[in-house]
Formats: C-alpha cells, sequence, structure tokens
C-alpha cells in the first residue's frame, strides 16, 4: 500500500512533494521527536508530576524501542540490539513482550541518560534506515507506518507530559523564554448551530492508507437529525458556567463525575488559578491571564458534560463529529503552528476548529466497531485492550502532528483525564 | 395511565385478576419484601460486607423512604412523617434531598431496630393505602409506579446483598435452613446459533405503560446481521476456560480487566472454592459442589468478555439482546420459583433462558439514549446520573420479579461488579 | 457479686484478706459481661463502626474462646467443642492459633446468633465451674486468673466499642433510656501540683497475685524530682486551648500528631459537636452539653502532648505516675458506679481521680520492662508483640472494673487512639 | 564557644591541624557535599524512587537553604537572597518558614537546574565566607555549627538516596565506574560477650563542644547489669536465620512487624535477591554476592528484633549502647574511606565496629531525656516534633562523616525504615 506513494503524503511532516521514500518520512518524524525536546534542559526530560505522564526522554526511548522490537529485531537478521536491557525497560504495556518497569517509576531511570538515549535513537535510525531500502514485506511496511504514526501520537505526549511536570513546580517555569505567539482576536464570534439530516450514514476507516485498527472497520450508522455547534466553548462561556456555581451543584453532574469533584476539590479547569480575583492559567509558556475568547481547554469528560447539560446542550456522539468532519478540511492550529496553545475560532462559515486546537470529548464511550479485529500479533495490544471505561474524543489538538489526524481518527482517555489539550464542542438535537 | 388495566396487571405478584386496584398492587409488592426477610435473623438483617451492599434492614427502610418523600410528603396535606430524622438516615444517593449516611456505614444503624423499620412500614403502608384510595393526580401516579418498581428492585437486591454478607463469613451459613430445589438436568444442551437479519429497528420503549426513563425514547438502530447463542454459558464451559489458564493469558483481558484480576487475585468467579480438588460455590442454600450444566453466575462484565474472546465469540450488543428477546414470552426462573439460584437450560427451540436465571452481559456501556430525559423533579436522579463508566445487562435473574422485566429493561453496573446473578450469553458476526 | 466485696480479693493487688472460691470468682466476672450488655439490642451487639473496636457479640463470645481454647481444651480430657468452627471464627489474633476472620469484617457474623452465643457462654461456664471444682494445675490457674483479667479487660472494650457504634449513627443515640446519674459539682477545684523527690525507685510488680507479664519484673529506675497535678485536665481548660488555636498552631505538635490533626481535620476531642457556638459531645446516654469542669476524656496521645505543651508542661513518664499512684488507694470512678462517663473531681488532699475516670496519656512508649519474659505459651502473645509504636496509659477508667486496676497496670494504644476514656494529667520538673 | 578550637577540630573533614578557622571548616564540608555528587550524572541528581528519599540536586539546595534562611537572611543586613522562591521551595519541613512542595514530588524540580543549585551554592558561600570573617553573635555561631551538622547529615542522605534511587532501575547500575575496594577477610571473627556492671550512669550530652538538643540534657540513669556483642550480626549469621524461617514465623515478630512482612512480602534485607539460588545484593558499586562475613545491612527495626529473639538475644538500649561506646575511641569505616559498604569485623580486643559501617539498632524509642529543651526559634523543629513512632540508631555508618559522630549522638527512624545503612549488635542479660 504504502508504495502508491500520494497516499501517504498526508503524513509527512512539512514535505510537499508527491512522493517521498519512506525511509525519508521516517527520518523527517523521527526528527520532529528531537526537535520538541530541543528547548528541554536534561532535567525537563525526566520530568514526571504524575503515574499517566512520562518524562520526554522515555518517550524518545520507548518509540526507538517500537522499532527495534517489532521490527528490525523480527525482520533483520542478524540484528544486534542496542543494549539487551532495553526490550524490557522500555516496554510501556506490552504483556507479550513481557515484564517492564512500573509506570509511575519511569522517572527513576537515570541510566541511561539522554546522550545514551540519543546514541540509541541513532543506532536504530541507522538500521531502519538500511532496513527501508531494501525490499521489505507488506507486514513490515505495516509495522513502520503503525510505528510513525506511534512516534506522532508519542509527540503529543511530550508535549503534554512536560507541561504536566512543569505545572507542578512551584515556580510555574515557562519551557521556552521567548517565543511569539500571533496576536489573537480580543472576542469570538457567536455561536452557531450547524443541522445535519437523518440519514444511515457509512462510518469508519476504508481505503489503503494507514489507519488505526481501532478506526475499521467502515460499517452503517443510523443517526437522526443532530446539530452541531459552529465552534469550541470558549473560557468565557466556562467562566459563566463557574459563576453560575457549575462546580457545586450536583444535578448537573454524573454520580461518578461529581465523586471526583469533590474528591479532587475541583473548582475550574486543570491548570488555573485565582490571583487577586483573576484567573490564571499555566500554559507551557508560563502563567497567562485566561483569555476569555479562547477555547476552554483541560478539562475532563466529567466537566464537558456538565458544562453542556448546564448550556442546555449535549455533547456529539463520535459518529454525528464524524459526519461532520467528513466535510471539513484537515486544516487548523497543529504541532506544526509551534503555539501549542489552541487559538480563538476565527469567523467562518460552517464548522470552525474542527481540526486542532483541543481534542472534542464525545458522549460516547471507547468501544471496538461491529466486526472489530485487533491487528494481528503484539500490537494487537496497541488499541484493542483499552476499549472499556475510556471516552472517545475527536479532531485532534494544537500539539497533534497535522499529518496525523483524520475524521475517522478515535483517541481515547478515561473520563477523568484532562493534562491532555481536551476541549468542548456542543451538540444539540434528538 | 395505571388505569388502563390490564397492561399493568404484569406488575403483580401472585396475581391474576385483570383489573386490581392500585392500593391492591402496592400492598403486594410491599408484602413480597417483607415475605423475602422471613428467613433472616435480626442480626442477618444487618449484613453489609461491602460497601456496595446494604443491610437488608436498610433496604426495607430505603423503600419505605422513597413513597414517604416522594410521595406522602409531597402530595398529602397534613402528613406527619414516622420519625423526622428518616428523611435523611435512609436517603440513598439523592443530592437534592440533602445529607446522608456514608454508604459503607449502613450497617451501623442499629437503632431504628427492625422492630421500629416494621412499625415505619405500617405506617406508611397504611398511608399510602388512604392515600391511593382518593383521586390523585397523574405525576403522583407516575410515582406510585417508580416506587413499586423501585421496591423490586430493592427485593433483588435484599437476595444478593443477604448472600454477600452470609458468604462472608467463615461458616457459609445457608439462608434456610429446608429448602426443596427441583432435580435439574445433569447435562445442558448443545450451545446453537440463532441468526438475525440486518435492518433498521426500533427499539427502546413505547407505550402507556411503566418504563423507567432509561428505557425510553423509542429510536431507531442500524444492526447488521448477527448470531445469538441458543443459551446461556454453563459452568462446565466456563470451567474449560479456566483449565486453560483463562485467568493468567493476559492477551484475553481488557486492560482494566487484567489490573482487576491481578490486583484481586481473581482465578474463579465470585464464591467459588476449590477444596481438595473439587470446585464448590456458595449459594443461598450454602456450599454446593459447582453443577457443571448450570449457567455460570457471580461472572464481572471482564471475565464474561475474556470468556467470550477466549470461545472465539464476542458478547451481544445491548440492542442486539432486545431485538431477539422481543419475540420471547417473559418466563423463565424468577424470584417467584423460590430457587434464587440459576437453572439448567432445557431444551427448546429458539432462544433459552432469555429472561431470568442470571441478567446477561452485553457489551454495551450504559448511555443516555438519544433524546433522553431524565423524570422530572428528583427521581430524575434515579437513572441518569449513572450513564457512565458502567455496562448495560439484560434479561433480569432469578432474583428479579416476573413482573418487573422486560425486553426493554436496562440494568446497569460497573464492569468489576460480581456480586448480582450475573452471566453470559454468547453472540458472533460481522 | 463484686458488692459483697470479699469475694473479689483474689483479683485485687495488695490485698490479703479471705478466700473464695475461684468458681465464684469466675461466674461473677462472666456475669458482669452479660449484664452490661443488658441494656442492647440484638443490633446494638452488631455494631461495628470500625475496624478497630468489635461488635459486643463478638466481644461475648471471644472471651469465651479464651476459656474453651486455653483452659478447656488443653486441660479436660475428652472435651467436645462448643462447635468445631468457633476455634478459629472468635480467635482476635493469636497466629499461633491460626488463621481467623479480617478483624475489619467482624460485624458480619450475624450467625452465630446472639442466642447461640449466650448458649456457648452457658456451655462453657458449664464446663469451666466443673473444671474449677477439681484440682487443676498450677498452668491452667494461672490461665483461668488470665481469662478472668481479659474478660475484665473486655467488659471495658464492650462499652466503648458500642458508644463509638452508636456515636456514628446520625441519631446519636443514648443506649440506655433512663438513668440517674449523681449531680456534679459546677466547678472544678484548681489544680496544685504535689512534689516527688529524685530517688532510685523500685517499680512493676512484684508478688503471688495476679499481674500481667508486661508489669513485670519489678526492677529499679533513678528518677529526678518531678511534680504531678493534683488532678486531671478539665474540659474548661481543654476548651481554653482550642480557643487559643491549639489545632492550628504546628509547633504545638508532634509531627506526626501534625499531619493525623490535619489529614483527619480534627478540631476538637472525639465524639465533639459544635451547635450554635456551644459545644456538646455524645456521650453512652446521647447528646449532652460539654461540662467544663469534668475531666476533658476521648484525647489522642498527640492532643494529650499538644496540650500539655501548651499548657508549659508536660505528660507523666509512665514511672512518675506509678511512684506518685502507689501511695493512692485504689478507688475512684469505676465500670461499678454506673455512670460510664468521667466525673468532675472533687477537692482533696493529695492526688485525685489517679484511678478510675479516664485512662492517662504518659510519655512513654511501651516497650519491655528490663528482663522481661513473655508468658510461656501461646497466651506469650497477650502483650510482648504489641510493645512497639504505642504509648503507655494508666490509671483505669470509668469502664475499668475496680479489681482490674492497680499502680503497677499498663495500658496501651497507639499515639491516634481516642475511642477509649483517655484523658490528661499533668507534670513538670526537670 | 566555636573559638575554643581544639575541642571542635573533631568536626572536620579531612583536616588535621589544630585550629582551624570557622570558615574553613564550612568550606570543607561544604565541599564534601560537591565532591560526593562528582560522580553523579545531572539525571542521577534528580533521582527520587519513594517520598522518604530525596534527589540529591534538591540536598545540594536545601542544605544552602538553610545557611541562607537562618543565618544570612536574619544576621546579615541588606543580604539579598539568590532568588526568592527558594525560601519556600527548599524548605524541608519547617512550619514555622511556611508552605513548601510535596516531599514525594521533589524529583518534580527540573528547574532550578544543576548548574543554577551549583550557583546557588557559590553565591551563599561567598556570602557565608564574608560573614564567617566578622565578628559574629554566639546565636548565629550556635546556628553556622548547626548548619555545618545539617550538611553532613544531608550528606549521608546524599549516598543512601541515590543508592535508592539506582536501586531502583531494573539495571541496577553503579553509581561509579570503577574503585578499588580493600578486600575483606574471608570469614568474621567469632562473636563474644563483653559484660557491663549495674550502675547509676551520666549519659547524654555535656561540654562546650557541638552537640545537637536531642543530646542533651545529661542526665542520670540506672542501669542493670548487661552484655553486649563484640561485633555486629553478619550476613551469614542473618542467613541462618532466614534459613530457619524466619521471615515466616509469626512468634518472633512484633505484630507490627509482623503486618510489614506480609503487606510488603519482605523475605530477605532490602536490596537483596535471589538469582540461581544465591543472594545477592545492590551495593552502591552495582550487583554484588552477598558476603557472609560482613555485617548484614539494609534491615529494619522489625527485622532487627525479630532476628535478635531468633538468636535467644535482643537489642541494646540505647543508654547500653553509649555507657559501652563511652571507652571507645571514635574510628572505624565512615564515609572518609570511600567504601559506602559496610566492612567485615576484624579481630579485636573489647568492642569492635562500634562506630561507622552500619547504624544500630536499639530497643529504645526516640523521646525526649527528662528536661529536653529544643533550640529557640525556628530550628526548635529541628528534632523535637520527631519524637514520635521512631526508634533510635547509634554510631554512624559508612556514609557518616567521621566527624560528626560521638558517643551521644542519637539517630532516629521509624522502625520499617531500611534504606539506611542500618545493622544489629545483639545484647543480653537482664
Amino acid at each position: 500500500m504504502h508504495s502508491t506513494g500520494a497516499s501517504r503524503d498526508v503524513l509527512l511532516v512539512g514535505m510537499t512533494s508527491a512522493r517521498v521514500p519512506l525511509a525519508e518520512e521516517y527520518l523527517a518524524v523521527r526528527q520532529t521527536s528531537l526537535h520538541l525536546c530541543a528547548g528541554f534542559t536534561v532535567e525537563d526530560h525526566c520530568l514526571q508530576a504524575m503515574a499517566d505522564a512520562s518524562p520526554a526522554k522515555w518517550h524518545l526511548a520507548h518509540t526507538t524501542w517500537f522499532f527495534e522490537t517489532f521490527l528490525l529485531s523480527n525482520f533483520t537478521e542478524g540484528y544486534h540490539p542496542f543494549h539487551p536491557a532495553f526490550r524490557s525497560l522500555f516496554n510501556s504495556y506490552y504483556n507479550a513482550v513481557g515484564e517492564r518497569p512500573l509506570r509511575a517509576l519511569r522517572h527513576v531511570l537515570s541510566r541511561p541518560g539522554l546522550e545514551e538515549v540519543h546514541a540509541y535513537r541513532d543506532y536504530v535510525d541507522e538500521a531502519m534506515v538500511h532496513f527501508l531500502s531494501q525490499d521489505i514485506p507488506q507486514a513490515a511496511l505495516d509495522l513502520v507506518l503503525l510505528g510513525i504514526n506511534h512516534e506522532q501520537q508519542h509527540q503529543e505526549l511530550i508535549i503534554t507530559d512536560v507541561k504536566n511536570g512543569l505545572a507542578a513546580s512551584p515556580l510555574r517555569p515557562a519551557y521556552r523564554t521567548s517565543v511569539h505567539l500571533d496576536p489573537q482576536p480580543a472576542s469570538v464570534v457567536d455561536l452557531a448551530w450547524r443541522s445535519f439530516e437523518p440519514c444511515i450514514y457509512g462510518l469508519g476507516f476504508e481505503g489503503e492508507d494507514f489507519a488505526f485498527d481501532n478506526e475499521r472497520p467502515r460499517h452503517q450508522v443510523y443517526l437522526d437529525a443532530f446539530r452541531l455547534a459552529s465552534r469550541l466553548v470558549s473560557n468565557g462561556e466556562y467562566l459563566e458556567f463557574m459563576h453560575d456555581g457549575g462546580y457545586s451543584n450536583a444535578s448537573l453532574w454524573f454520580s461518578d463525575g461529581w465523586d471526583c469533584v469533590r474528591n479532587n476539590q475541583w473548582s475550574a479547569p486543570q491548570y488555573w488559578e485565582q490571583h487577586d480575583g483573576e484567573w490564571w492559567h499555566y500554559t507551557i509558556d508560563g502563567m497567562k491571564p485566561v483569555d476569555s475568547a479562547q477555547p476552554v481547554c483541560h478539562v475532563s469528560y466529567y466537566e464537558a458534560d456538565a458544562y453542556a447539560r448546564w448550556a442546555g446542550a449535549r455533547l456529539p456522539a463520535e459518529f454525528e463529529w464524524e459526519v461532520a468532519a467528513q466535510s471539513c478540511p484537515v486544516t487548523g492550529n497543529f504541532l506544526e503552528s509551534g503555539d501549542l496553545h489552541p487559538r480563538t475560532a476565527s469567523d467562518a462559515a460552517g464548522l470552525s476548529q474542527m481540526y486542532g486546537d483541543v481534542w472534542e470529548w464525545t458522549a460516547s464511550p471507547y468501544v471496538a466497531y461491529p466486526g472489530f479485529k485487533p491487528a494481528a500479533g503484539t500490537v494487537g495490544e496497541y488499541n484493542g485492550k483499552f476499549m472499556c471505561n475510556q471516552m472517545v474524543l475527536r479532531g485532534g489538538s494544537c500539539a497533534t502532528p497535522q499529518s496525523h489526524i483524520r475524521a475517522t481518527y478515535r483517541n481515547f482517555f478515561p473520563p477523568h483525564a484532562r493534562w491532555q489539550f481536551m476541549g468542548v464542542r456542543l451538540a444539540n438535537g434528538n
């Protein structure tokens, strides 16, 4: 499939040519990971402020491990692993690969040091480029594409996890010292509603290009008429919910959400702090006043749902979102913009902000599509085993590589998670 | 609505006439609760071996509280509550009603004593019968039916919670000393597959009779072709899964399920114990050898799913189950049989055991139907706020009153729950 | 029995009079346990609001188990246990006797019922009386006395544990409906200081009478001069500490104590509640206004120590207390008074309230005396294995049988425990 | 006081002259801290594998904070703090200084980076040297000496905490690549018993030199005759305890100790692992076979006590140890040897290994001496508030600076702690 060329171009970071050899694509994505970490100190690479997040150094090593373990060790004869212990050391959650360190203690891996991890990357990259220059079987090609997409997912996590680690410091340090962000509109356009017809839709991924197993198979879904908000919910709108007592009104919350609010004493989105009556939030560029025009971010599913209920609306089902997204171009505020922060919605016909800015919580639990088949082999653990107790999010965020996202893409997190760039689009109807 | 008569007869316990006054229906259900507890000692009424379960005495009081709080206090002028503190004391989870005792400490309510709780029931019953003899508004009628169905739900919990409490004693005492259960077939009929056509189905409840808000509204769902197993999975089949290392094979489990298995050291269904190489299980009649022909029971969603995966099948979606159930009569092994234990499937054309015996785990997370509207007022907390992190079960069990169940009925529990009478029916196709 | 006086002599330390048959003594103590429970409902007998406390029914059975397990099963030929499972079921913490139920789930033992436990007591009592009518070896006599004292300890726990269980109910029910307590003085006498000389003292128990192994051996201790407060700290004095911000001033607390205060949000002694600006506390006779003249009670070691520091004093060492107590008669407000609540100190020369009212926290960790030897056999687990992480308390309380206490008696609890009748006597000097 | 010179020489690290200016002493100790970290990578400086341990970078900053907060900020006019946030950021536990980061999240402080912490040290050192060149008040001199001793305590923690962090890595890396340790004797000398007479001893610190407040005041203690083992318990002896089922014999353990063994599944000292039937342990130089002649190390108080009980002996009281140590020279295997590991006892008359090698658990809970007065001001929190729930250890270890230890020195840890260099000396008698 990948030899068809054009269809895969969309995966490339900053590339425009129609026929890019896979090795170039591989290297471009690998290079992006290092580029993202360029502003981190050695110590920043080790940050892990909670078990759900991982140190950047670990991300750099684990994505390398993926290629070494699933490609080089299986498909290249006589391959000599960089270090025999790394197979176990940088395993994330693959039971079939064997034991692995406790997730919460990934910050304890002071050895290998950052330089050795860089050397590990170089070593594997060299072997991969050589491997990719040969004639390789389809199964391997599939795994290379999976590995590239896997690395892109970890690029997003590098950003969100370092943000989480830096935010845990009382100093609230910015990760980069000077950056110029484009000025944003002072106010946000009015929210409008876009309508969709009842229909049996074909949804899910179909085609030759890369997609994760959880996007397949394409199947028929009947949807009643529905309406979707033209843009994301803004900080200003969310502040109204807060001022109206949203966090202390049990009737707006799921029972589990209400427990979560009280047990964690939530009274605002993650990273928000009130100083002298004003709300500030930690961004990757340090503490900033909350801009009421920008999209609300770092809210859990519980908060997204409570907000929607308060607003007299609801969250979209994942298929409603997908139906609407099919007609939108995959453009927006992605990792490539360098903002690493959502932008204020601009005036636009139709739907804006469907891609990029923030992942949009849907009302859909993450379950298998009818006829779902996990990928064969060890990588079958990639998606399928997480299809329980999580909710689907759609559309990518300001930390997602543009080439990584598409209308059928399904992200998923537990309903209490907040540290990703997560926000809210309202739906209505039914 | 309730005056339509015949349609509601199905709610009545042990009644056959076509037109039963609501007061009689009310009293019959109330009487059943007491009848279920007749074999309990005073101390058995106080058992609470885990936070999820409640003492029988609490169930007797809480169901009474429901009528006093939502009916008598709101609709009968000059009603004098039995005890001013009970409004708070026997509140289960209604935030709108106010504070309530910690769920895990319900066993601490030695006062009021059992006799006082009986007096409370009598007091409220008398007032209710008087109330029901009058002309009452529709909103109140709706609440009466809700209260009756609420009491039936707690009848099931009385059985499962006492079973849980008695099982926690090293003595594993039977709750009743002598009971004659009908002999069961020594072996179970072969499992066959029943096929269903792809179609847009109308699903969910529609009509004048009572149904919970979570069964509504009826809506269109497109289902692809599927097959459903003709009977429940048996203990013998589940033992094969166990013998084949089911509990130690990570690849069969959801990630959360695998954590659950290891953290709780699960190696068999709840209440199972191995003695001298033989499997026994605690039943409400004490320890019994596991009968390989009977349906497996007291398994979690995680176990049900892992079993299905091992068996090369899957769990049904809730709508698949409902489509199939629409053509089955609501008959089976219910609370009324007195067995309080699932029975071996008998040979039958079509589908057997769809109702009664054990609740059947579906692969469907418990979410609102399109257009779902919670009931108005405080009872809006009844169902809607639990629509997160739970899975749907269908069909009722050997502890469900027959008149309480129907094809559209949705029960729900978290995926780790096992103490209800929960079992497995396989599905296939897609 | 205990009103006859002479019959209790054998239990009294330092008394020489009379000869009461051991069987009478045995029966009198056994009868007292039942007498204490006479006011409890069947449900009250099952109360266990925290793992540290046990249901009264369990206390009645466990004390019986002690005689059956250590006496009847070992010393009477052909003894047939009342129920084979009770050996394990009512074991408290004796590893040498084997497995036992989880402490926190003692409330789950609905079976055996209270009547069966009473029958168990009768059965064992009959066998014991027969046994005691014979010529029995010294080792058995020692165990009988240990068993009698063991039962007295559980008498105190019956009171404190039921109090704890009833207090956990939102109803705060009194355990008895009408009781006449003697009126108490409206104010408390001034606190005075009694002085003691530096000396090498002989401390610990020596003699033929019964004493626990942890009171032995008598040994030499050098004490510098010290002063002891003439009476217990009163509620009024403790309220001054509270009003002065005692619970929010970290400098008054041990580090662990400060953590305990914050984690549990302590702001007053256990069972205290503020209503309309006034302090009330739960007593075994229900909620009562806090009487400022009465001794403060239900404070932890942390609170006792913080109070003493705030007052510019300190807690006594256990040997300082013992030196002082040697000259005091063993009189005071004990279980026999029936108050089950501490009384206001009366004017007296010397030291008042040294015995009874409340156990007095000392500054001494509970460790073995030089040359300590645990009792031989299984009962060696009685005291020795707890000599870590606990503090010594002295003097008995209003729930202690008078015949049970003496100057050398060492009670012990972890520093955070509050549910016993525990209070404060100040020391000074050095 | 410090100007008396000779008496303080013993405090100096690697210095031999009789009269060392305080500034030189200060700088020598400060230099030693950096010297200890010289072999750590930047990432090693950030290691924190459990809440009780701290990253080396934090130790380097916190010891600097001590001088800045208690000396420079209070005693030097116009002192400008290095960074305004550090006052809070590097506070360990001083409530009087204010808020501070969560102890368990010290590893999250990626900023300030190591270089900035080094700059912080330089900045404070320069100001301190200037300050020490002036005429300074006695209160400040006392704090300087406290700060120097405080830094020495953290030098030991730098070693034990990094060891703990490296050991948590599956790679078990050595912190230094090549080190030459002197060969040790293949076998250990026989254990002999040294006897001491009953007497009233004067114990605790008295004099002009530096000592912590918890060593004061000197006071009289009566001790009965006792015997002390001539050397530490060896690995070989401890292995006998293990082979004899020590870890599975409840009767050898305190109740809390037994719970600790089972809850943590302890079956050997910390850092021990069995490979192919042989015991290895992690040392700061990586995994090594356990040398049966060397002293056992990294055992908790619970294990030390259980071992002693098994051996038919007991642990010494802290005063027994101090009486014996008064006659021993303060020589041994200290931090200065560079081994960072205990050495095999050599043949010697009297008592060997009293100082250095491993801290020796005593049977004495850590409590205040009669007449104890905490140091005035904020540093009064240094010792006093920890005098609860901890046990005293004596004698220093292979990670203790030689000048830091003395006969009256009291170290203290909770009974479950094992990560310090902690071992066992037996006592007997009474």
